[in-house]
């Protein structure tokens, strides 16, 4: 039998309706023929209360009870969704986490999965049941607690189960209709993509595409999940959405398929470093283990004169989110205090926003980033820090024209077009 | 160590504030130097929003799910309660029933109890675990799917752990302070008794006083655990609240220990019955499968006139509760269209309650009843139906004469003197 994972996040299972609504969608693929898994979240807003009665009770709470509490929320969906399906004849049953069972590591509240063993859920199959309930975000322990994925794990447990079972595709409803060449809120020509690579998505998920999250685009590309993104609050087809899949599936592909960007953003130059060999680890150890998100790296040579420095100096400058500016002030003055790193100034510009193009077909397309710097230049965007991958070219620039260097980019690699 | 079992329920954990409140009586007690099983009921409100929830999803629902929704009640509540204990520097762990695991049979939503190893806490209570913190009203079936012990199924939970865990002592913590006389809103005189036996508590549970769950009493009594009920609401002691104990351990019985009332009852009287063998069994079986609680059974000599019932008749009346009383009727007609049973008539009085009272001290002492029946009589209060037990006697009257009765009850019997 052809098997399916389908994925409910928060809103599409916020209410009875809605659970219901969904329902309805799972019956019709076992009506299709396909025996089903369907990972549910729990009711959007219940995972918030549970997660602050946790935070009310304890600031530095136990992460095992934590998770133990959280959980509860996605259990709730999974038997009512369970219920709604027998309700309209459809046999199913609902699985929590220990009983599948998940199995994880024992990172409470950040668990990664160690196996799915698919026996107890195969057995009950072969019995008859056409639709297993699965509570999204958990798993359990080797020491036999509760454990949770991190907020957003539910995607990713749909993901690992399709793997796990070998499903011919994991269909992931949420409240959007599919990925889009860029934020429609942004640039009102952006366009849905039927399908996009793996590769392509990981970058636009990473750049501030909210649609999936990392984790579960990484997991699809190791274990070449068929994903597709679509619509709870629309009815749907086989051809609804965006199929997120390998690229030999995508027969002609753009040069550039969207644009991101991500808005909080801040840059940090550290000014006339000394230049010698070791001075980039002595500067990033620190802001690692301080937990600063390192983004962008550039190090240019000082503009300083040399007379006041009888070394070679340089300038350093990295790019991090806006929330841990202060985080990486600390580590760089804790850092200079202690005789680890030399620097003249610490410069902050925490009014940026980083503007990326993603594209498979930038591996074999040259010109591309010429074309990009031609199209801010020409509405006079100022680039202050640009970084390159194979798929994808960012740059930094001021925040203020983010919204305008978005549409320029949409028109100049003319995205509007399928 | 010395062990204690101390079970909270929901109005004594309905919030953050008042779990933190019971989180100190559980301190207290570690402070004395025991080790400590705390047995949570879900907030309350809570499990009549997932039972509401249920429902409106699935009129005829699967219990299996049923359970698994319901149960994640008390989940919550167990995170909670050790989050709070390790915050006041006590350490807890949360135990689900699986975890523990709290085996049952596979009767969803009315579990017993089959058995629960010691080995999983006991292990924790060794390496320094000072509290476990059981979710109440759960258990785990022999097919690994979550069970529940039916409503108020907490106080059976923590008398279970009592037992199995040899505890000193099974506090429930509750919102009242004790087990009075009789109801304190009918008779002000009321007074809170110090301890009771089992046997009278057994009846005094079932003939409607609500404070603890008639099952719970029954397992307490079976296997010798000392319960206690006091009040989660004010400051208390060891010497607080009602022991619920061996009589050996009380020194000298009252006569009668307390009085209690059942507001909702029915009385049903089948007219003109042939009276022959087998036709208690012919009327009381299909009522049992209807689901009737029939409670008192008073089989009379008929005052019809014998020659227009050529063989020997009777009438049969008997009591239930008022909402039982349609499918009572319902249980005699179709016995006697399918010809099983015969009578005349079928008289239903539902503006009937019964009224009790009850002692151990009945067994060697005469004259409880005539001292009884004085009491009513000198109220002009008409006796409908009469049934006794070893220590205790039941009557049936006029609802109206409810709280007369046993304000006169309360009054002939001195119960407000110690």
């Amino acid at each position: 039998m052809p098997l399916l994972v389908m994925k409910f996040g928060g809103t599409s299972v916020a209410d009875l309706n809605r659970i219901k609504n969904a329902a309805m969608k799972v019956k019709r693929e076992v009506e299709r023929g396909y025996d089903v898994i369907v990972i549910v979240s729990a009711m959007s807003g219940k995972t918030n209360e549970l997660v602050g009665w946790v935070e009310a009770t304890s600031p530095l709470f136990d992460a095992r009870e934590y998770d133990a509490v959280v959980a509860s929320g996605e259990n709730v969906t999974a038997g009512l969704m369970s219920l709604t399906l027998q309700e309209m004849d459809v046999p199913a049953r609902s699985w929590q986490g220990w009983q599948v069972p998940i199995n994880t590591t024992s990172q409470h509240s950040s668990a990664r999965f160690v196996d799915i063993p698919r026996k107890n859920i195969d057995t009950k199959f072969a019995e008859g049941m056409k639709v297993a309930v699965v509570a999204g975000f958990q798993g359990i322990s080797p020491e036999g607690r509760i454990t949770t994925l991190g907020r957003g794990g539910s995607d990713t447990t749909a993901v690992a189960f399709a793997a796990a079972f070998g499903a011919e595709r994991c269909d992931i409803y949420t409240d959007v209709d599919g990925v889009y060449t860029t934020d429609p809120r942004i640039a009102s020509k952006a366009r849905k993509l039927e399908r996009i690579a793996f590769e392509e998505m990981l970058e636009l998920a990473s750049l501030g595409a909210k649609v999936l999250q990392t984790r579960s685009v990484e997991l699809a590309m190791r274990y070449k999940v068929r994903l597709r993104v679509l619509s709870s609050f629309e009815d749907t087809d086989e051809t609804s959405g965006t199929l997120i899949c390998d690229e030999d599936e995508i027969m002609e592909s753009k040069v550039v398929s969207g644009v991101a960007s991500s808005r909080e953003e801040a840059k940090i130059t550290l000014v006339t470093v000394e230049d010698k060999p070791g001075i980039s680890a002595a500067i990033f150890a620190p802001l690692a283990e301080l937990g600063v998100n390192v983004d962008m790296i550039v190090q240019n040579i000082s503009e300083k004169d040399y007379e006041d420095h009888p070394g070679a100096v340089t300038d350093m400058t990295f790019s991090c989110p806006v929330n841990q500016v202060a985080r990486a002030r600390k580590a760089m003055e804790d850092a200079k205090a202690a005789g680890h790193i030399a620097y003249d100034d610490l410069v902050v510009d925490t009014e940026v926003a980083k503007v990326s193009v993603v594209g498979i077909g930038m591996r074999s397309h040259a010109g591309v980033a010429a074309r990009m710097f031609k199209a801010l230049a020409d509405e006079n965007i100022n680039i202050k820090v640009i970084s390159t991958s194979e798929i994808k070219i960012s740059v930094l620039i001021d925040r203020k024209y983010m919204e305008l260097a978005v549409q320029a980019l949409h028109d100049a690699f003319e995205l509007e077009q399928a």
